[in-house]
């Protein structure tokens, strides 16, 4: 791994100040158009304000005028960490407005950042839950009670807003280094020898040092890293692993416990090997990725299978019918391996964070963008009842899509990342630029040694899998255009102003001097996949998956005309664009006791389409699978 | 169904005033000898003494000190349930001491009555964890508090030592029933309007109605029943279907929500049904248990799948891996079963009870009698850590057996079941003798109208399929004697002094003037069977499991040589007895990415083999696995 160091100030949330690859902002890269455009489209003009009317409703953002007010903890709204859902709509809205220049978002967002600023303590002290009269002493309750966490989201929200807005003079900035240099105070050398039960403060204060330039903050996102793992948190009925507090994040072999904190946990000691150099951190993590990815995670890039803390189970333990894959965990993934994609380059991250988006993060917000799936079960076996609309739902109904939840975490997570989405488009290095995700979009940007690279990518992925990319602008000097060739797509091809190539799977470069108007297409290949699974997990034995590009397909009971239980799969074709699966639909055979020797009972065929997993449950209640058991 | 009214007083756990079937108690049926009467032995000898010490060591005994001594809740040992435990020991001791006469273990019974007794207050009120300066006031948390779940456990000891010691001096009976005294004024009508957040009460209290004659206790069971499933306690997280409160008992159709609350709820809902002859409400119990045990049992009789909530998932979500399966729901389970079997006299209730006996609740104990599985998973992945043996292990470890769990509601349930397992063995009704369970033992009893019925069973059952039943004293007048044969035996015959006959799954009966000395022979066919599942049950598509009579069979890795993830099976024979299995065995293949299109890797052939499933575990760490995918 070649590590360079970099000093890009791009309007991006994280930005490592050395690595193989160098992240490009939203002022450099935008998406156009196409599937991605369409659901940011979305993410402005419904979801942000979805959030804000709630989190208004439910008293969240009223919790921090309640705290000017004196009158915490009488009337309190929401849970222990409900302050950080309020610091991840202003990260989402900071990244919208840096985005679109929304002015109207712009003066929400100044409003928002007035009543947080306000109730922030003369010593940067910054939480409406704890340590007034009534409410517990400040952090006495490191286990469950969150302080440290949403500091994180408030730190992620400052720098969204420094990168985006760096002449802004609203002061969030300020109320985050506060916050941080009291957090280095109280938790620095010599001070609570503790991290928090839920990690996040993590990769934000080693953010918010790249940020700003202050080391300290660097140095104690390494502190809470190397802390973690000896137990310093209490045991706990679900044990230490719930919190990564039992094992020390060098010496694990694979992601653990709760599936959320695992991958943030993961994304800031990331950054903290990154910053500090530290070669053996980033080894472990590499390995810790790599022992998750292969036995730990659904084909959607969901993860995180037990409903039981919200968390990893152990290896091969992936049930497509209790799968937890909470959306948060989808976010977070993405997260962790953004990190190590800059870091190292290869391309194995970005078919991961391809997959999570278009599988995770994309199925939960509804076509309307105004309700959610916080789990992402990949096996509804039960028509699920319409939420109400006028109430949060609990946590993790996974049935349909809920307008809100007492724990609302997901909805602005998502949010979050559909707004700074472009980031995570392309990347530069020394010599040329790296293309990782397919979509629409205009890419302007400098080389390191002041090469200008100006390029237009013109896609209808993931409907069709032709990428044509077209130099707009380029200088009379050679440099490298990488394109990333997903791991599924067997016999890609690349025709460049050369002629047409084999696209294998990985990366596949071209080095030229460019010349605007010049045009290098990608083509990989959309026929239907069908694909079985490592027999070790149990729970998918003798069925198959339909994957078409980079969208895991399903087939809904609305579809099929019956509920999925009674279907078995016999054919996979392509007619038109649509994939069209032969199913085979036989009525069960209900004994009163289902264990014994039974014939396979006689069927009905019919040809029924398969949609993308993404879409499922926007027809209203329905049952659906992923995994199709073979006729 | 023919429901005569009778005026047992047989020294067993459940003495219904009417119904198909009349329970026999520990004075009618002995077991004398073969796979539960050593069960039963080490139980007295091993599990009862080791329980004891544990609850004094945690403090839960400790607790009625503290409260004589008016010192809690300093010290206070154990959960808001803990004394619950106590009871439930007491009951095991109390069936212990009707079953052997073990004066040494009735004077500790003594001494603990006396404890407890010592801490009710004036108005019957009893309960260490609430009430006091320091504690929570009485009733405060009806969601969480388990009082009243308490209390149950208290009568059904009192009844226990009721029935098997009807002179005793402890004053037991009278504790019980100042409480239930206390319970009737506090949650009678014009009292707090509520139920318990566990259900326990309502089979208790119907019981000491039934014991003591007073009808008082089975309106208040049955008031208690009424009113459960109308939203009477809070909604939580878990949803109101956690604790039975979503759907009135009467309207449901299954069992949902934590297992061992829905069996206690059932088992309680049956004895008021039938106390009240309400042919409607039994007729819904019915239904529920047929729905429950066609789509929510585990092929081992466990109920209850998800770790989460401790509960019933939705219909055929039984994944191997994460059975919950929680001993104290197969204790629930015969509850249920056996209440339905009197009131019915069908077989399939005796089925399950076996089925249950055999694969969870003997699962439980080690062969030592001193650890326990609290949950009972059907498949091991990872080797277990030995548990500590001087500190009480998480809720829910289910690798290795462990000495004490912080909820250790499983021991002595466990134990309360051994030492009354007489009390299933048979039953009587006007025209005879049922044998419901095959087990060395000897019957002695009196048929209603005064015919003296002996028995004498023999048999090396579940080794063995012969069940020998010889006529020890007879009278001279025709009685019938009817013995189950299990659904799974197919192929049976019966031997009588007639000849050799046909027995099909269901029951058999024989009908003549016995002479002493006559003998009836059921032969059950032993060969191992292979049996599937109905292909709604997912997680076990491909996989068969192996059983024998009625025991589930299981590989575990010791017998293997290898971990059990790497073999699938290809061939089941018995070989002087054995069960062998021809396995193949294989390294898989360690991909990046587990989703794909990969060969079946070869492996080596070996004969294995498979082994109960209640002995797994007994032979230090090992993976295992009842379900075992085939070749």
């Amino acid at each position: 791994m070649t590590m360079t160091t970099t000093t890009t100030t791009a309007a991006t949330p994280v930005a490592p100040s050395r690595g193989t690859l160098r992240p490009l902002g939203l002022r450099e890269v935008e998406i156009t158009g196409g599937f991605w455009a369409q659901r940011q489209a979305v993410n402005a003009t419904a979801s942000l304000g979805h959030i804000e009317h709630w989190m208004e409703r439910e008293g969240w953002i009223g919790n921090f005028d309640r705290a000017v007010a004196g009158t915490l903890p009488l009337d309190r709204g929401g849970r222990e960490f409900s302050d950080s859902e309020v610091y991840k709509l202003l990260e989402a809205m900071a990244w919208e407005i840096g985005r679109t220049d929304d002015a109207d978002l712009d003066g929400r967002f100044r409003a928002l950042v007035g009543r947080i600023g306000a109730a922030q303590e003369p010593d940067g002290y910054l939480n409406t839950m704890f340590g007034r009269t009534g409410q517990r002493p400040r952090y006495s309750d490191l286990e469950w009670g969150h302080e440290l966490y949403c500091y994180g989201h408030l730190f992620q929200a400052a720098v969204a807003r420094a990168r985006t807005r760096p002449d802004a003079d609203d002061g969030l900035l300020a109320i985050a280094r506060r916050a941080a240099d009291h957090v280095v105070e109280t938790f620095g050398p010599g001070g609570i020898e503790s991290v928090c039960g839920h990690a996040e403060i993590e990769p934000a204060l080693a953010e918010l040092g790249r940020a700003t330039g202050d080391r300290r903050y660097v140095e104690q996102a390494a502190l809470f890293v190397e802390r973690r793992g000896t137990g310093t948190l209490a045991d706990i009925e679900l044990g230490r692993a719930y919190y990564q507090d039992d094992v020390p994040v060098r010496q694990a072999t694979v992601l653990r416990g709760h599936a959320v904190r695992a991958n943030y946990l993961a994304a800031g000691a990331v950054d903290v090997a990154v910053e500090t150099d530290d070669g053996e951190l980033l080894a472990a993590l590499t390995r810790q990725w790599e022992h998750t990815v292969s036995r730990r995670t659904y084909v959607t890039g969901g993860q995180g299978s037990q409903h039981e803390g919200e968390a990893f189970s152990d290896d091969f333990v992936l049930p497509p019918d209790r799968a937890y894959s909470e959306t948060c965990a989808g976010v977070g993934s993405v997260m962790f391996s953004w990190r190590l994609l800059l870091a190292q380059g290869l391309p194995r991250y970005a078919d991961l964070i391809e997959r999570t988006l278009f599988n995770v993060v994309a199925t939960s917000p509804s076509h309307a963008g105004t309700e959610f799936y916080y789990t992402n079960t990949l096996h509804q076996r039960v028509p699920g009842t319409v939420p109400p609309t006028d109430v949060a739902s609990p946590r993790a109904s996974s049935s349909l899509r809920a307008p809100w939840f007492a724990v609302s975490c997901c909805p602005p997570n998502v949010a979050r990342t559909l707004a700074s989405l472009a980031a995570y488009v392309a990347t530069t290095d020394d010599d040329g630029l790296q293309l990782h995700q397919y979509a629409p979009s205009r890419i302007r940007t400098t080389l390191a040694d002041g090469r200008r690279v100006e390029l237009d990518v013109e896609t209808a992925y993931p409907r069709d899998g032709v990428v044509r990319v077209t130099v707009a602008t380029t200088e009379d000097r050679p440099w490298t255009l990488t394109l990333r060739v997903p791991a599924w797509a067997q016999g890609a091809t690349l025709v460049t102003p050369e002629g047409e190539q084999p696209a294998p799977a990985g990366t596949v470069a071209v080095t030229r001097t460019f010349a605007a108007g010049d045009v290098v297409e990608l083509r990989l290949p959309m026929a239907p996949r069908v694909s079985s699974a490592d027999p070790r997990i149990d729970a998918v034995r003798g069925c198959v998956v339909v994957e078409r590009g980079p969208e895991v397909l399903c087939v809904e009971s609305v579809d099929l005309g019956a509920d999925v239980e009674s279907a078995r799969l016999s054919r996979v074709r392509e007619v038109d664009g649509r994939v069209l699966a032969t199913m085979v639909i036989a009525a069960h055979d209900d004994a009163a006791w289902p264990y014994g020797e039974r014939p396979e009972p006689a069927g009905t065929t019919a040809d029924v389409p398969l949609i993308p997993y993404h879409d499922w449950a926007n027809r209203g209640p329905s049952t659906m699978r992923v995994w199709l058991p073979l006729a």
